[in-house]
């Protein structure tokens, strides 16, 4: 189903604060994420999946580092380092707000969070986002502190995950919104909990503030879960693809940006503040985009195999793209897929040949996302 | 002997160009290290260290990133980022060169080549570096290229590897002196040479300049190597912490500076330029620092495993540091190890209490390192 080696634990990469929970309750395999271990395998890629449609699961995403910008320069830093208009934002409130370089290329894509007036957490993909931050910050001498503080997330995912959250910390978490965020503490571990996630159905995030309490704010929410048919799940590759989401690294690399990747909602080029890749993303919206990303469906069989790497796609024999990651979804009954193209071919409908190891798979570009439920 | 898991193989990790050569010629376990695979076990660590004295061995490490700087502000650029002065680098030469932050801590400790005038490497260890680079070069104005080359090293490690290096790229590698290299083209295969590594033996860095070409590399390597007891090897622990050397992540941290880790022998505090933390360690360098790195001894048999994080130090029942890597040495016949602990217990015969969840060791701390031999 997936190629597998061994891993090493050593202590060059660091453990979550939940590394305990997620291995006594039956983690399988890893990977690493911002120098730490991130599970990614309990009991298998499909049966994870079942799990987690079946009542809610627990995430170990302790691996989303936070870089935390305080101070008074605060608000003139966080836009200035993204093209997403944060003025827009509220105290309590979440956006999605990616790092960009000064081409417009992706740095890293996270989730920001303004926690109070001129204070913003931003909840890092795989990169370290923060020395760009802390370089941009010196560079220009911002009156700010610019860190990563002791912040560790857990996502609770699932269709239960409304009712395990309100029973755990009360009523209210029924009225929280959709990126919308409030700090508490519950029986002494202090956190932040908001309704978002790595997916696009109801879920939920605790930003626990207290990496010693990590195992004890697991096994609560467990105790509490058993009536929900708790699992421990991970970031789901086969949720993630049906609903479009894209992984930094996977499919979308520092020589991609938003406009190729369907992120050009996010863009906000009216605004008057200056931000890195301003001048460059003007351009592109103007010039228009070279490449496009699309979903595509693979012909055949069920697949059994996740790809170890971006895979070349030719059309009539010309390589116009690559594939990035791909799974087979029971609940559509298709293997799945994104590829990114030349532009000019990347029309619903057209057929690619897709060069893996194993021979030559054949597929039909689609439109993105297959699912597009929210929570 | 060591603790391990299983690691998926997915796009988001880079392949490094000698992948499939480390797979074929028997790696079987892994780390990740800047986004990439890092073989790091073939048949277990104590049998690649005796393999390694052998003969020779291949070590992939393409995982050591370089960041290229280029351009009319180049050396001002590297002089800026790094305590070491770099202006008595001649080009076709090599300086180990820290990047610290502006308190003096560790962003990376890498090798910088000079490859040209106004023309750079920094062959990374562990953390992105690259967006430190960026980030302070686009704040300062400084008119360069800053960019990751297609650059993937490979070291030839052993008491045999410089009849391989001679044997293969001809008479003039057994001249090359202590970190100094040189560029060359080898039936079309374009590197740099250099006589360094990831050991205090003799030992040579090829930095090839052409990832599609790594198994080609290899594979020629290896056929002239066979008279030589060739094997894979990979970055080796036993090795290391008998010479001394220091792992990035393992042994020091953004927090420690490097008057704490013994590499105070670098910073060059009389040269009239700028650079990143001068002022901070110019203050360290006068108070004194509050903690320091020491070799220690641990009592009671061979040691059976590796440690899977850094262990609690104590003196007396009170917390006095911390232990980074531990291994046992065949060569020494003793459990060898790093500790950083608070200065005044610095001392050299002094008794400590390691915390392992298997129950405390007993060790006496030493100097570093226990093997100074350099090849």
């Amino acid at each position: 189903m997936y190629k597998t080696s061994k891993i090493v634990i050593s202590p060059r990469v660091r453990k979550s604060p939940y590394f305990d929970s997620t291995m006594k309750y039956g983690a399988t395999a890893f990977t690493v994420y911002n120098h730490m271990y991130l599970p990614i395998v309990i009991e298998g890629p499909e049966k994870d999946y079942e799990n987690l449609l079946k009542g809610v699961q627990l995430w170990d995403v302790g691996v989303e580092r936070q870089v935390e910008i305080k101070g008074p320069d605060a608000s003139r830093l966080a836009q200035y380092i993204t093209p997403r208009d944060i003025k827009k934002c509220e105290v309590g409130q979440a956006m999605y707000s990616p790092l960009l370089d000064f081409d417009g290329g992706f740095i890293n894509d996270p989730v920001m969070l303004k926690i109070a007036e001129e204070h913003y957490w931003f909840s890092l993909s795989d990169s370290d986002a923060l020395l760009w931050v802390q370089g941009i910050a010196a560079g220009q001498n911002y009156n700010v502190h610019v860190f990563e503080p002791d912040v560790s997330p857990l996502q609770i995912q699932g269709p239960k995950s409304t009712e395990l959250m309100s029973k755990v910390f009360g009523k209210w978490v029924e009225d929280l919104e959709f990126y919308r965020f409030k700090k508490t503490d519950h029986y002494g571990i202090p956190m932040v909990i908001a309704r978002m996630g790595y997916s696009r159905e109801r879920c939920y995030e605790i930003f626990l503030e207290d990496g010693s309490k990590g195992n004890q704010l697991w096994e609560l929410l467990w105790e509490a879960g058993e009536e929900f048919t708790i699992s421990q799940g991970t970031p789901n590759q086969i949720f993630r693809l049906e609903a479009g989401i894209l992984s930094f690294g996977s499919d979308m690399h520092r020589e991609n940006n938003p406009y190729e990747v369907g992120l050009s909602w996010m863009i906000d080029l009216e605004q008057e503040d200056d931000f890195i890749g301003k001048q460059a993303l003007k351009k592109i919206s103007e010039t228009g985009v070279k490449r496009k990303i699309m979903g595509a469906e693979i012909s055949g069989e069920k697949m059994e195999f996740f790809n170890e790497e971006n895979l070349q796609v030719s059309i009539d024999g010309n390589r116009v793209g690559a594939m990035m990651s791909a799974v087979y979804s029971p609940r559509l009954e298709k293997n799945i897929c994104y590829i990114i193209l030349e532009k000019e071919f990347a029309e619903v409908g057209k057929s690619v040949c897709i060069h893996s190891p194993d021979g030559d798979l054949e597929a039909k570009l689609v439109e993105l996302p297959w699912i597009k439920k929210r929570g």
